[in-house]
């Protein structure tokens, strides 16, 4: 197999589209209200060519677990928790596959930990914000990556038998990190003592029974005789705190439907979403689109997955994993919007009353939402925001505008509809980017006074135009259509000619000022020092500990510390 | 020259031992309670063979602005305000010296970059604890490092006409970011809109003028004409702002006297420090030591640089600067200490009550301790304490021990004076981390019930033994004297035989749970991004943006983006 994200134009062919009935590596079943994700590899189901032996894991598997926590959200409202398990005989997940990792790009490795990172992420906050409670149910040995997806469960049972341990063999066996939330999560969430937690990570063999529970690496310990009774009794212990409507809601769920995308070259149009690749420019455009139709005012759950703000930023989802994963050189992406802001801004009121009056579809819509704003946010290019006569800048499309790297107005008072941007409560609350703030906040942080100067046009969902744009801050220049299509295009070349690696450096640490989260420290610490590691000969070079795994020959280190 | 930090066993010669009187590249002048470092960069008086054009710098350059520092806070107790600026025509700074980063090994490159942060955030904590501010009078061109250091200012002025900016140069033209807590202090600090820095940080020529002032990357702007007056008028109502005793405390200053080290091949003595390197095993072992005699208990500043409380650290200091300069390849410190519990805790308690009756002495040695303290918890070395009979870990030692990755005790009942830990009020307040938090409770991060029991132990310095420090959490192990000397020597040869870069960033993640503050977020998110991107052919590669500076050739740039 090729390296993994080397090629030039498009690089791996990753979807990102599943369904329960196609998954090879994971089994969802349900009873009552709780659900079942066992993880059951099959070996020989990678994307590349390597054997997935021991449940570990590649971006395929990991694709279908993020497709099931979607699915349970939407799908099945009438699941209050939901049991982590594995179907191997001694061993629950032994993390990424090693020699997937040494067959990868460094770009896409960074990318693979980003997804899973993202999932784990998704697994924390349909905990939080959904009510939905995981327990991991460790029937064998959580090593690595397979630990890291227990740590992001709320409660960790782990099987109290001579073999079954939690591990982090990484820094002992591999060079690398726990890249995937590990480190941060033992400090952070499960509160584990720092000297502890040093001490966990570098024995390979791991910490099983009482100890584990003792050092608080797991919650609960149970004899294989009584494994099947602990673990329903710990999941219905937890569905117990679950916040979501369980069976009353039964039968109500959402079936999330395939998406169907148009593909023609590098040209991808989906329903309200149309992405547009140049290879050789490296660069994308994405235009997204309001309503075509009015949305519903009531029953927005009838429409399911056809319904406006569910499948629109679903399609955008989708949009942003294949740049992520296809076309690893796009360096600059172009947001545009489109379409009728009254239609979009009666749909997000919609939504927003629904949440309000406790509607749980259109709070999943509104999280979901959330997630893919996120994850525009997080992704290692360019965000580049046009605001032009005829665009809708309107309500969640305008938060793309707060968070974007660069935006550009085109002010042109002579256009039949002039360039305006119209922020909604919305921006104010119901969607915070990593850190925990909205990207209101974020991009005014430190700046009380440019935040209240900004509230009135919020609070009445008021259009603000270009020039008060400018003077409101909401973009980065106004420019009139006489400047405004040269200094655009400079912007672009210019952006797309510098060091790929110094602008992700650059745009990590400038997209998130201020205060940190647990989420903001997995990203730009961990991950960042995680990538630092990847680079090095230690692990990936030709005798590095990465490199060398599996193999007799024991790695070489360039001992000097940094 | 050979690469800085290449060698084997011991690397590049650098003294941190200085003094005005032999200052090559600052001027420190004094005029009443203002003082003026100007900056006066020896073109040839660099540590290697490079040339220090522009008032460019290298660490023999940042070693005297550090110096300077402390002898403003120890020597002039007068002084509460001072001017930075430079003696050069139409450039204040043009930051690190590029042909030094191309010269520089990666390890010596990030320790050179980690000396230059924590002098600029001594420089913000000159001014936040003891209230000596500083004014940059920025009277040319400040780009990357050179803004940098004038963002670790209180305030900034700049000479307002044609050619005076202030700019980040690294990533348009170098491929790298601006990595002494630029990047940071843009955000978090002068609290510029995330957008703004973005483009300030992309243009080359830097930003001039008015713009300048509207974007708050400086606070003031003058003429030519009036630059003199101006800075005059700017510093003096800075210096109204100061706490500190001003001219009421004229010729108080205690000269920080040279520190005497005898040197025998890789054992390294001072007064109460011992540092002895052991280059074959990559280890290091410092011995702290208690008061030999009993110190003052009043008129402390009377004694001068002589005092215990300053010496002690700053031979610490000294030693642990060797260690990451000179060996780059030692990868453990083991810390141990020795000597009369009762005078240390007698000199510290002395201390501390000077502090409390307002003695502006003991506040700035209390201040040093806390300096050289963080300067431990950021070395990139495995910090290992034990706790044997007859050991003195009490006071401010006690806090290396709270912090350490790991710790022993040896519990030796039968022993004349067996081990014990002795933690005091300081611990619990005084001498807090990067992270605005002590050391105890971010050993005790997220656990208030540990942090509570050991409270009244603090609260009456009353002496923890073996059993007591395990069942407190205070240290990792305890062991007997069967047991002890095997576990301690395989934690040190397990250790020290792990990849050295995986060691360094799960110690950087571990050892800072929780809170993050701009200190942290420079060391741990800007610094892991710089890190990673000076790995990265892009920027040192030989077709690098960074290996390129300064020839004809343009860089040629991996396009993929992580």
């Amino acid at each position: 197999m090729a390296e993994h994200g080397n090629s030039g134009g498009q690089d791996l062919q990753v979807s990102f589209s599943t369904n329960p009935g196609k998954y090879k590596h994971w089994r969802l079943t349900f009873d009552g209200e709780l659900a079942t994700l066992a993880m059951d590899v099959d070996e020989e189901g990678g994307l590349g060519a390597y054997v997935l032996k021991q449940n570990s894991y590649d971006l395929g598997v990991d694709v279908e677990l993020w497709d099931a926590i979607e699915r349970l959200r939407f799908e099945h409202p009438e699941v209050k928790a939901v049991v982590v398990t594995g179907l191997k005989d001694k061993v629950f997940c032994s993390g990424a596959n090693i020699f997937m990792l040494g067959l990868s790009s460094h770009a896409f490795k960074v990318n693979f930990c980003k997804f899973t990172n993202e999932t784990r992420l998704g697994i924390e906050d349909a905990s939080s914000t959904s009510g939905l409670k995981f327990l991991a149910a460790l029937n064998g040995t959580a090593a690595g990556g397979g630990y890291e997806l227990a740590l992001a469960c709320d409660e960790i049972l782990l099987l109290d038998d001579a073999n079954s341990a939690v591990s982090f063999p990484e820094v002992p066996l591999l060079g690398v990190l726990p890249g995937t939330g590990g480190l941060t999560r033992i400090t952070d969430k499960r509160k584990v003592r720092r000297d502890l937690c040093d001490a966990f990570s570098t024995v390979a063999e791991g910490i099983k029974g009482k100890r584990a529970v003792e050092w608080r690496l797991v919650d609960h310990l149970s004899p294989k005789s009584k494994w099947a009774e602990t673990v329903k009794a710990k999941a219905l212990a937890l569905s117990t705190q679950s916040t979501r409507p369980g069976l009353a809601a039964q039968g109500q769920g959402v079936t999330l439907t395939d998406l169907d995308v148009k593909v023609d070259g590098f040209a991808f149009s989906y329903r309200y979403v149309t992405l547009v690749v140049d290879p050789k420019k490296r660069t994308a455009e994405i235009t997204l689109k309001a309503p075509v139709t009015k949305e519903p005012t009531k029953n927005s759950r009838d429409k399911g997955a056809d319904l406006w703000a569910l499948r629109c930023y679903r399609e955008l989802d989708d949009a942003i994993l294949r740049l992520r994963t296809q076309f690893l050189e796009v360096g600059l992406i172009t947001f545009r919007t489109e379409g009728r802001r009254d239609f979009l801004l009666e749909a997000e009121a919609t939504l927003l009353q629904q949440v309000n009056d406790g509607d749980w579809f259109a709070h999943e819509v509104l999280q979901h939402m959330k997630r893919v704003l996120k994850r525009v946010d997080m992704t290692a290019k360019t965000l580049l925001c046009l605001v032009e006569p005829g665009s809708c800048w309107a309500g969640s499309f305008a938060d793309l505008l707060l968070f974007a790297d660069r935006s550009y107005v085109l002010d042109d008072s002579g256009a039949d509809e002039p360039a305006t941007i119209t922020l909604t409560p919305l921006s104010d609350g119901r969607l915070p980017t990593g850190n925990g703030l909205t990207r209101l906040q974020t991009r005014f942080w430190g700046d009380d006074a440019a935040q209240a100067k900004l509230r009135p046009f919020v609070a009445e969902s008021r259009p603000i135009d270009g020039a008060q744009a400018e003077k409101l801050g909401v973009v980065t220049f106004v420019r009139d259509d006489i400047d405004y299509p040269d200094e655009v295009r400079l912007f672009v070349e210019e952006r797309t000619s510098l060091s790929p690696d110094a602008l992700t450096g650059m745009e990590q640490n400038l997209r998130w000022p201020g205060p940190e989260t647990m989420e903001t420290r997995i990203f730009g610490r961990l991950s960042a020092w995680q990538n630092w590691i990847f680079t090095r000969p230690n692990a990936t070079g030709e005798k590095g500990a990465l490199s060398l795994y599996g193999k007799p020959d024991r790695p070489t280190f360039d001992m000097r510390r940094t």
